[in-house]
């Protein structure tokens, strides 16, 4: 690489789900990491109270007191990912006072305790990013801090807990109550032993605090959410609100009006047309209005150690980036560095493989359809649906067939054996299709 | 403002609707950009052919030869918003070769000559950038460059030309044909008199490049994509795949693939239950599938003066932090820095307006309802609909009504009379609801 600098020296205090999540990922994925980075993100010291069984720490110190770590002179940057605001806030302000960098995933320290940790990083000059705080993967932060720079915001609603999302999606689909999807949640593992962060709205509000800091440029104040949660929720609310158009999501709302800032999570009935409507299950989706670039969302994984790493690491980036000089601070271009491009060969169309919709013109005759079919066996296409429509003036009979994923090669070579048949009229429509299925 | 630096001078080239906008937004947020940059960012000379009548030059220099801008030593950052190949590409050439920063908003520039742009942009040590480029107000490059900077991307799939998806739009939900909504996309303003660029797929093309380079660090090759438009699409096809449960929409999709890399714009078969599937009307959306994040989504306006200037503007704001030293050089903790944070009051809940769904349990006699329809208009609430359900056991009627906005304080009121009335059994269900119609 291009003006090679040294590791970037990681230490993570805390190696739970997310903890692990972001150790793995950060070897899984190093390659494509330092593609991009032009340099290293190393982990050296793991401050943890027991051994995470997923976590191979192999040659990395692992200290069983989580100050050790905070301590550590060769350490750059700490992730702080061990929850809760007590010892979590010790950690981060050590680490602070030690002139190192903070990456967390801590939203209740955060909302909670905030002001004080970004006034101690801004005296000590070092950065405290919080990408994962706020809807997991979803880079959230980083577009309302940097994308939407330009706005003025006006309000904004986010579906930010996964777990109450999930609940309120399977109430909404199966008809269920509220206790009795909880207790499936749970034993599904999407729902703590205690749910009440979760379900009472207390988690969804400290990501609103911090979202609403972002937006309006005002100080956190977690303490003035107003905060109903969704136990009292019964499936004939929901049954009743559908009938009459709408979902019942479980929204973070902040708004700015001429009276004041509106900050505020509760249920809430949504019109079903709504983009962020149909966010289901676990994901999550924040919907932000602005001037001069309208309604804008922003959609994901909320949770889990994947999605969570993920927005660490891309913090983690930004932040070695900030502590590089000359080129080593710029974002490449092209997202990777320019002697990292790849020369991966771009396919030809005909050897892209999608599923595809089919629109003949028959003649309305015993045997055509088979005769279609029989050739698109013989090119190993397989069908996925019929629709045969009655048959429009002269004897013509459009049918339509939904294709399997085949390879556009044997699909064109169909094509022309298919419009060859005598009782084929016309050029045959075809469409590519998508499942999307993510 | 703490660390106050001196301002950056602007120079924009073009003064049609982006760079109109553009212009405009500079000084419209100017209070809400310095409180998140900490530096003014100012027009200071502008070249266009012609003057913008939106736009009051006033005490700006403008020249009609905008290679003065170009030349002017005065600029740090040259803002190319003229489009075109052809002098827009000596523009930016030439700015580079001066030392100037760039913003634009020119993919068919970045598709078609990128590669040597960004490498003459490196080798000078300016950068080159281009929110603007793909999806207008979305900060869909960001996102990859550095949100999902830890992530190796499967794939992606974009609704990326907002006149393509509003016609598409148009004929889904209206039965009609291409070429008589393209005609009134044309007389409203949404499509070029020559809408070629659009309906052929060719600036979706260009779009698609660039997101691919950013996906998976590949050289942007525009040629190698295979584009195909929406011109031949009938209102038959389109009412067919909605019978068989499918939209379509003009997507461009990059994928990796073990065999080499797919780049492609077609008209693509989706489920319609997917997110994407629902996006309508003039607005673009980005689904990226990456590991370890899986699925996000990215909506909002993909052209018009204001989506595109915020793009310009966060652009600006980027390379504005980059060129300062210090603290400046710092994205603040709170998005904006922190003297400029405002104390504005947050609502108590009983101020906030919002619009009810009620549920009351009523006995099933004569009158009930009148005397709640009473109450509610005596404290202002208007009715926006009623339901009112078959009697339960017991002669217990469920009466379900939604309200238009009002004050929480008023329905407070008219709730604690309307559980007061003999006839109403049990409390009143309230939940809010929001039509979050932006």
């Amino acid at each position: 690489m291009r003006d090679k600098q040294k590791a970037v020296r990681v230490g993570i205090v805390g190696l739970g789900t997310v903890g692990g999540g972001a150790f793995r990922l950060l070897s899984e994925n190093a390659d494509e990491i330092a593609r991009r980075t032009g340099r290293p993100i190393v982990v050296s010291h793991v401050g943890a109270r027991r051994d995470n069984p997923q976590c191979l720490t192999g040659s990395v110190r692992v200290s069983r007191d989580v100050f050790d770590v905070v301590h550590d002179p060769d350490i750059d940057i700490i992730v702080e990912v061990m929850g809760g605001t007590t010892t979590a806030r010790e950690v981060v302000t050590q680490a602070i006072l030690q002139g190192k960098h903070v990456v967390t995933a801590n939203k209740a320290l955060l909302a909670e305790h905030g002001n004080e940790i970004f006034a101690l990083a801004e005296k000590q000059g070092v950065y405290v990013a919080f990408e994962a705080a706020v809807a997991g993967g979803v880079p959230i932060i980083k577009v309302l801090r940097e994308g939407l720079a330009a706005n003025r915001i006006e309000w904004l609603a986010g579906i930010i807990n996964g777990t109450g999302n999930y609940i309120m999606t399977e109430m909404l689909e199966k008809g269920r109550d509220f206790y009795e999807v909880l207790k499936e949640a749970q034993s599904l593992g999407y729902a703590e032993a205690d749910p009440s962060f979760d379900v009472e709205g207390t988690d969804a509000a400290h990501k609103l605090t911090i979202l609403a800091s972002l937006a309006f440029g005002i100080p956190l104040q977690f303490k003035k959410v107003y905060t109903e949660g969704i136990t009292r929720l019964t499936a004939e609310d929901v049954a009743y609100a559908s009938e009459l158009g709408y979902h019942i999501k479980h929204l973070g709302i902040a708004r700015r009006t001429q009276q004041g800032i509106e900050l505020r999570v509760h249920p809430t009935l949504i019109p079903e047309a709504r983009l962020i409507s149909n966010v289901h299950g676990v994901k999550n989706a924040v919907l932000v209005v602005s001037h001069p670039v309208g309604p804008t969302l922003y959609y994901g994984a909320g949770a889990g150690a994947g999605p969570t790493a993920s927005a660490i690491v891309a913090d983690l980036v930004d932040v070695a980036r900030a502590m590089a000089e000359g080129a080593g601070s710029r974002v490449p271009h092209l997202a990777f560095q320019p002697d990292a491009l790849d020369d991966t060969r771009v396919l030809a169309m005909d050897e892209v493989c999608t599923a595809y919709y089919l629109r003949l013109q028959a003649n309305d005759r015993p045997g055509v359809l088979a005769e279609v079919t029989r050739i698109l066996s013989q090119h190993g296409i397989s069908i996925e649906a019929i629709l045969q429509k009655a048959a429009h003036a002269a004897g013509r009979v459009p049918v339509i067939l939904l294709t399997k994923v085949v390879q556009e090669a044997a699909m064109n070579a169909a094509i022309a054996e298919i419009e060859a048949l005598e009782d084929i009229l016309d050029h045959v429509v075809r469409i590519r299709l998508e499942n999307l299925d993510a």
